[in-house]
């Protein structure tokens, strides 16, 4: 086993006891805050001019063992292998998000919504860097074969859309 | 302390006693080698239709305190705050790699290089997901303000180039 150090914490309008959303969420809504440990606070120096950055954390409420096969609660009960998804029931249980840089105040970090439980410890921030990080002819593997993907992947994008086939569910966290 | 659990093991051509290219590297030669632990396997299926996904790894060859400002190698001198930076050596030393995949079989899955030491623990594997993972308003951040940062940026994207003003060094590793 590793140890590692948290230097924070999330805060997300989700409590742990409400529901979360899963990953394809309309994300323009909402923020979350990044409390870092004041220790850290002045290895934010320079961060600011990021236009986004990765938030890496630790899924803390998950409390099951992770299974090899699991259905994420948006892919229409379609059954694939765990590291093809994002769940969050995973065995290092760390979850990574891609999401906008708003401000930077001390040692607080406001962002785009993540969608993580309130209170989940911060593991590290990096500045996400185009080049190496943003990959124009990236795919979407196995979700391309899914019946309506187009939909899922506007609910991915976060552009309004009209939801004709199916109501809306309540999903747990999926990071 | 939160504690991690490896999946596996990355192997790549650097030996922890040789040296390691810092991030702007080259990218299309060399390749690694994931191999996760066989009780995982089963984990794998769905993923090879992604042509990229993330590697998280512990950067297991740090063992000096992190300290807040850092001089990257590449930048010239510059000293930047370290969550603005992609130094290794950090206090939760979880490094993330956005990497080609080139092919699974069976437990072992072979990528574009990764620029880390031979024997990294490979902590987790996922999908990069265009929607989600590839934001092409990205930009660089203090990045932008170096002196012949276009140059840098060429080292990024693996774009062969001349060099006319300074020549090769040897690096430490900086995921």
């Amino acid at each position: 086993m590793i140890e590692i150090e948290a230097i924070g914490t999330i805060h997300t309008p989700y409590s742990a006891k409400d529901f979360c959303p899963s990953q394809p969420v309309e994300r323009e809504e909402g923020e979350a805050r990044l409390v870092v440990d004041p220790r850290f606070e002045a290895g934010l120096a320079d961060l600011a001019g990021f236009r986004y950055i990765y938030a890496i954390f630790h899924l803390h409420a998950q409390d099951q063992e992770p299974t090899m096969q699991v259905k994420p609660p948006w892919a229409k009960g379609v059954s694939v292998g765990l590291f093809a998804s994002r769940s969050p029931n995973r065995p290092a249980r760390i979850g990574i998000s891609v999401v906008r840089l708003k401000k930077i105040e001390a040692n607080v970090l406001t962002t785009g919504l993540i969608d993580v439980y309130d209170g989940t410890p911060l593991l590290d921030i990096k500045p996400y860097i185009k080049e190496l990080d943003a990959k124009a002819d990236a795919n979407y593997g196995w979700i391309e074969g899914l019946d309506g993907h187009q939909h899922l992947l506007d609910h991915i994008r976060g552009i309004p859309h009209a939801h004709h086939e199916h109501k809306h569910h309540h999903h747990h966290h999926d990071d």
